[in-house]
């Protein structure tokens, strides 16, 4: 199995001639579209989705990755193998959020052009050059046969997320979903009976326990929010912040878009406090 | 097979998880998308797209439908089987205009946590508890299995159709599709000879013939529209009704959009008469 | 293996009714998405995207193209064969620039009602016609039983592509793609060394060697732009000129927008010169 990210939109047939080449390969592989609608060149967005996603997908699936505005210069291809699973694209941080806790059994550098199209362009290697490389992995060719082992990957910086004396997560706003929902890096969170049981999925930083009941969510400005089980718990209209499905904290505005209402949140320090 | 409805938009990797999802529990089922865009929590919208678009799949066809704004609250999770085909979703309305003619042959509210996934998350049953039990129902589980018998659904208020006399017919615009077509609830309309044929996709109403020729159809303002076979039957830029794909009559521009000149137009009174 | 590409937009289930009448027929068929969010009506950009992709898929793709503004009028329904590919759809130009250097193999008009749907829509070909003559096709009927030969095929004009005395080429910008690069009709250029190799990929045009360091891209206003290898290639935010991965021509802005910028040069005159 074979699932695609990118930032190439769907207007444009540059996702489907990706999906031509990688029938050419496997004709029998099956491809899932991860989203084809991340920003443009959003390398952090495309992170996070990958990082949230890949524990939803069967053992041995072949992540392909592209958003790559450095496409034609020299920045790497890499496939890298971690958690049982493959993720190929450009090393501009794509894989920061998944390696964040977390080694990579193997990564290499794509070089091996018997595993490429013959023609490579300059600005499209999800076509000519990822795309090949992953349906030739599907068809069973492994990581090592596409390039020398590399040890080192590029990383972006990761979002802030700070255990304060244990009664305090300092956190930001990082992006906003289809719903308007805005997404805190406050997180993996779970809920056990009346505790927020904080097990942290980027590094530096310890689990704790909060109670939930004493829990309280701080913006830059506005009144603390206490935290609810889903958005559906608060009167239409009102804001509400919960526990997402990512494990992230997130606010939300029930049958609003809270972006709308707080479009300066995004990139804001958040705080949860606990009395 | 199995066919995915949602209101998640495509940038996020929410539907991707979804089919990550059904992937690992049946690696070979084959998965259709119908619509990620519905207008966030339009369940009207949804209902009708399911209720369009089910004839055209094969019996025995799974679809998950997932327009679901009360989610983590008590609506129910439910799935039923009727006209040899599944449906499952939120009890929230989302059948009722399959429902609105026809009886189900078995309804059960899900509750069965062998078929969905370990953990369950408050805001995200598509990927938790939807999209696992439709892919074990692929696998051949009987919907009997997923939780016990339920003898109603939650349902919404249906459109307006009314046969006034017999040569009156009252019906609204519903929605604007891609194209900014206005559709309207007046059919199911079909063709015969120089006659319109109607057919009630709703219940409550008789069937009955109109001449073709002798029908018009009434706006709040503006000219009666005559009633044609294709839009490309005016000139560039005219207004025309016609029966539409789905057997409802609908109102465009011939190479524009309607929308957008009557945008006041959803919701409103239409008028089908015959002299 | 079947590629699908549409006008028809995601939100309403246009294209997965499609998808459920092909899967109706042939229900292990594989079906790839090229493209549903074409402008509406425009065959122009539908039929540069079937050109630019067919040469990415399998031999033996079944291509079905439903950009239809003329759906119900006598325009005719056609199947062709070309490079071992099939295409289907309207004959209204989608295949101008598919057939553009090269012959079909055999064209039909599309007529046999017994590869169509019993019920046929005035305004829904593509699931009426198009989709299940496609879904027979992949099960093996010829193209010759979907209807008689026909000999010619409605064309568009072709955009502009002149060679000057052998030192200048004369194109124009075709239109924006996803990441608002400008794409020009002159092409299909290769790099050779230092030289760019002008094979054209319009009739009436002869191939030419220009020296790479020598040319320069003239637009109707502005300084000429040198021909760089990558966006990357240029600071952040200014101007390049490149081989696209169509091998034509484009004008980006690295990081940013270019039709943003130059809105007013979708259709204008470019030329590319050589000193």
């Amino acid at each position: 199995m074979l699932a695609l990210l990118t930032d190439f939109g769907t207007q444009d047939s540059y996702v489907g001639m990706m999906k031509g080449v990688i029938a050419s390969i496997t004709p029998h592989g099956r491809v899932i579209d991860l989203s084809h609608d991340i920003p443009a060149g959003d390398v952090a967005r495309a992170a996070f989705e990958l990082w949230r996603s890949a524990p939803f997908f069967p053992k041995g699936t072949v992540f392909v990755a592209v958003v790559d505005p450095g496409v034609g210069t020299d920045r790497r291809a890499v496939a890298l193998s971690i958690l049982d699973q493959i993720f190929i694209g450009p090393d501009n941080g794509l894989f920061t959020y998944l390696t964040a806790k977390e080694e990579p059994t193997s990564i290499v550098e794509i070089k091996n052009d018997a595993y490429t199209l013959q023609t490579i362009s300059n600005t499209f290697h999800g076509r000519d050059i990822f795309a090949p490389s992953a349906a030739h992995i599907m068809n069973g060719v492994e990581i090592e046969a596409l390039g020398p082992p590399i040890d080192d990957l590029f990383r972006l910086p990761l979002p802030r997320l700070e255990v304060m004396d244990g009664l305090e997560v300092k956190g930001e706003i990082l992006h906003a979903d289809h719903f308007g929902n805005l997404i805190s890096s406050i997180g993996t969170l779970f809920l056990e009976d009346d505790d927020i049981l904080l097990e942290p999925w980027l590094p530096d930083c310890s689990p704790i326990h909060l109670s939930k009941k004493a829990s309280t969510l701080h913006l830059p400005r506005g009144r603390p929010l206490t935290i609810h089980t889903t958005f559906g718990n608060v009167a239409q209209g009102g804001p509400v912040a919960y526990i997402g499905s990512a494990g992230l904290l997130e606010i939300a505005i029930n049958q609003g878009r809270a972006v709308d209402l707080l479009p300066d949140l995004i990139g804001s320090e958040v705080i949860l406090k606990s009395r």
